[in-house]
């Protein structure tokens, strides 16, 4: 959208007519991305490949073919941009996950995922970090310091949400779903957070002062964070309902909700803050209230746009990546010592499994000390899929990789480009190797997750809103915390079921008595003809 | 979205995490939009000011404020980017705009609409050139050549078709809206055919050689773009009707609309077509044909996300302009003679008004001429409409002057400063003046438009789709065309009474017969449970 604005040193000069180059290059990425949706659809009922894999697959395909065109020397079509992922790719797709998340499920198991997302990061990323120091320093890979071991452990312990969100379910299996893509979301930050201590912080003596310290960085991110999604959520929903754009007209509506959304993501990055985190909170509060402030069809437009935005990012993401994992440049360093490159990228995978090995199954044995119900308690082969699930490593690796080793002009260096190239090497590899055993492994452990999962939700809605036509997931979960208007037997049993029952009824009388009349939501909206903003049955089925 | 394309000739050293500066001024930039919405939303009942020139003031003013913030050294939060406004604004304005036309009365129109876009643009180019040639050789702006004046021409011949579609109201006057906007559409391609043709062609021995030469040359791309566009659509539709999407993922639906209308127009970009005619004709086949393949969800939902699309883009491109409005370097040449600067302004002006009156009267003319109906004349008052309402200048005309006036570092000359300048005072008198007189002037000229328009149509939907929640316009649209399922009288009537009904009724006869099994539309979708594909009477009133 505010494409040029990075242009401000460009002057008038540059104002020329776009570049013919560039304009072959977006055909072509376009014609892509329309042939990446169109095999996805067809390889929807595989049950190995998802969308991501076709895309990287077809990404690292039209990487060869240009390889190849150009005579060998290039693949140079594209670069990876630091900032195309991380100002326009990123934001919308963990919106739309904040969007479109079952609330209950998020919130009942939010201890849980905070401790994965926050503590597990910090235990992967120091086992990595130990494990490369002891290994690296009796290999041949040039030099590297203290700080980049450990920015080696930030970099490695960055899971990849957006592939997660394609591997599981989040009706099959909703524990599962809510806590590895919960734990994904905090781990985002996590990373992000640790990466820019890492960059700023004096390691050199490293004493309990600066771990404090850090520390303390660490919740304010988190706390400020969230506060700042949730108050431009909430500002939304105010807005939207004082002056009821309803009247007249929901493209207002809509830009409205999608330019807050955006804005609440670059206030976070303006006052250095984890826009991930913002951006998501942001989106659950506007599910929860600004969504129902609108008028049916910005409602369903809101949901399905959304939805398709982040579905396109994810899907360039990875295109992206397979395309920028052939630039013959970044190869170049490592064509004379393939065996080395290959030992650096395996031990890496290894550390990654075994960093997440260590504070998954111990994270789950303490989870299930403190739970009393049987039923919610998280199953070795849970645990196993977690852990599985959660080995996958994406873009958010790629962009602090490039970060670390390639910054003020060191790329030159042996060190540096092996541990670019690695870094893409371990991404490729486990997304499409364990990304591939997903699926299979899911319904080998768990051959009938509806049974097998807690708190499996009465209506299958889905929410990526694929098959329900009008009213999806959005509003379904919204039931599923409310649940106030019917009586049904299954959510009432859910929730004297969980522990967290009474935190929940009261955060619900709090929510029905002072924030749904200032902030609407569902049941408090003035009823007005020509806007229906009572739920109905939708008329087909 | 493929943003960081353009960046390739940038290398690894600047893929650094993202400049301070350039996140304020997103800040900012979103913050603005947000507010252009709300204030405008407010000032919706009032009779003069419209989303535009709220949006323009909000850019001026903003830009004042730098300005003194600053210290009156730079408003250089932004420089208008040819890139940004032709590759990422422009497309969604112009698909929209295809989209929700009318296609009954854009067609009935064509023949007038494509005499007054086309003919009409080069009679306005022509006289402005000629004014420009006898005057400024008199006046003290430094140099100018045959090409500078020619180019003027061109850059004044360009209407501002966003200003237009947010002034005229497709319901209230159908005529006009159809008539003035089309020719936007049909005139923005000529004056960007014009403009590139006077770059390129060899100005100084001008003969009937080149003359055919420069006519075919423009047929050639009138056609070739309406074709290019018309196909993509096609193909669109029929992708989505053999894989039949809407059985797994409106998103994957909306995606590939999306993404095939953006390929339309960078496809047209790639063979230096016009762009925008593409995507125009790419918008009209996609409502007729595409936007029937699909799910009821698919439908409301691209609906209202191109409608908000080009609504934030529209916005966008005021704001954007009235911020670069006042960068201070663009007056720096010109503050030492204020007089001049203010004369060839008020010169231009003139010229646009007489250039656009020297077409506009005489083509009415000939086109009632052609018509025996005298409903469907265009009556005095309706011309004096579609003359004033084609005088505002936009930023088709600040892109092409900085092209022409800006290229190989020669923006030191003070001509060329001028030149500049006069551009940007036009655009922003002519779209503040003109369009705040625009609503009071329809009302003076035209006290009942529903009575004095001709071809009324029956069902009150709006085009922007703001006050109908689920079906409204493209599908009313498309029963106005089709009508062939309930004999509405009004509908019938019209139809009878134009002249081109055998023309229309040959083409339902075609559609129906061979492109509808072919590429879907209404009433050739295979029912799937689950998946409305009839049309049905919404629910809520």
């Amino acid at each position: 959208m505010a494409v040029g604005l990075g242009f401000m040193a460009a002057k008038l000069q540059m104002l020329s007519t776009s570049d013919h180059a560039s304009v072959v290059s977006m055909n072509l990425f376009v014609a892509l991305l329309c042939a990446c949706i169109v095999i996805g659809h067809l390889l929807e009922e595989n049950r190995w490949v998802n969308e991501s894999i076709t895309a990287l697959i077809i990404g690292v395909c039209t990487g060869v073919i240009i390889l190849l065109v150009s005579g060998g020397r290039s693949s140079h079509l594209l670069v990876f941009s630091e900032d195309l992922f991380f100002i326009y790719m990123l934001p919308p797709i963990i919106f739309n996950a904040g969007f479109q998340v079952k609330k209950k499920q998020f919130f009942v198991n939010f201890i849980t995922i905070v401790m994965f997302g926050a503590l597990g990061t910090l235990v992967s990323c120091g086992i990595i970090t130990l494990g490369v120091t002891q290994v690296f320093k009796r290999m041949d890979i040039g030099s590297l310091d203290i700080g980049d071991y450990l920015a080696i452990g930030a970099i490695f312990a960055a899971t990849d949400s957006v592939c997660t969100l394609q591997v599981l379910n989040q009706d099959e299996t909703p524990l599962l779903y809510s806590l590895v893509f919960g734990e994904g979301v905090v781990n985002d930050a996590t990373s992000v957070v640790l990466f820019n201590a890492i960059q700023s912080f004096d390691l050199t003596h490293i004493d309990s002062r600066i771990g404090l310290q850090f520390f303390g960085n660490f919740l304010y991110l988190f706390l400020a964070s969230t506060l700042l999604g949730v108050m431009t959520g909430l500002l939304s929903a105010f807005t939207i309902k004082k002056l009821y754009f309803g009247r007249h007209s929901t493209d207002r509506e809509v830009a409205l909700m999608m330019l807050m959304a955006y804005l609440s993501y670059m206030l976070a990055e303006l006052l250095n803050l984890s826009g991930i985190l913002t951006v998501f909170f942001c989106g659950i509060v506007m599910s929860h209230y600004t969504w129902h402030n609108v008028t049916e069809s910005s409602r369903i437009t809101t949901k399905h746009a959304f939805a398709t935005l982040s579905f396109v990012a994810e899907i360039f993401i990875f295109l992206y990546v397979g395309m920028d994992a052939l630039d013959i440049e970044k190869w170049r360093f490592v064509s004379d010592s393939p065996g080395t490159s290959v030992a650096v990228s395996s031990i890496l995978l290894a550390l990654v499994m075994a960093g997440r090995a260590a504070f998954v199954f111990p994270l789950s044995f303490l989870s299930n000390l403190a739970k009393k119900n049987p039923n919610e308690k998280i199953s070795i082969g849970q645990q196993v899929i977690i852990w599985w699930a959660g080995l996958m490593r994406g873009a958010v690796s790629i962009a602090l990789a490039y970060n670390q080793f390639t910054r003020s002009g060191h790329t030159q260096l042996r060190s540096n480009a092996i541990m670019i190239t690695s870094t893409i090497t371990v991404v490729l590899f486990s997304t499409v190797v364990f990304g591939l055993m997903t699926k299979p492994l899911i319904r080998f452990l768990l051959p009938h997750p509806k049974h097998t999962t807690s708190m499996t939700l009465s209506d299958p809605s889905t929410p990526k809103s694929s098959t329900i036509p009008l009213l999806g997931g959005a509003q379904d979960s919204e039931v599923d915390l409310g649940g106030h208007d019917i009586p049904r037997p299954s959510s009432i049993r859910a929730l004297l079921a969980t522990p967290t029952h009474t935190v929940h009824r009261y955060w619900r009388k709090f929510d029905d008595s002072f924030m749904r009349p200032v902030f609407g939501g569902r049941g408090f909206v003035p009823f007005v003809p020509g806007s229906p903003t009572e739920r109905r049955e939708p008329q087909w089925q």
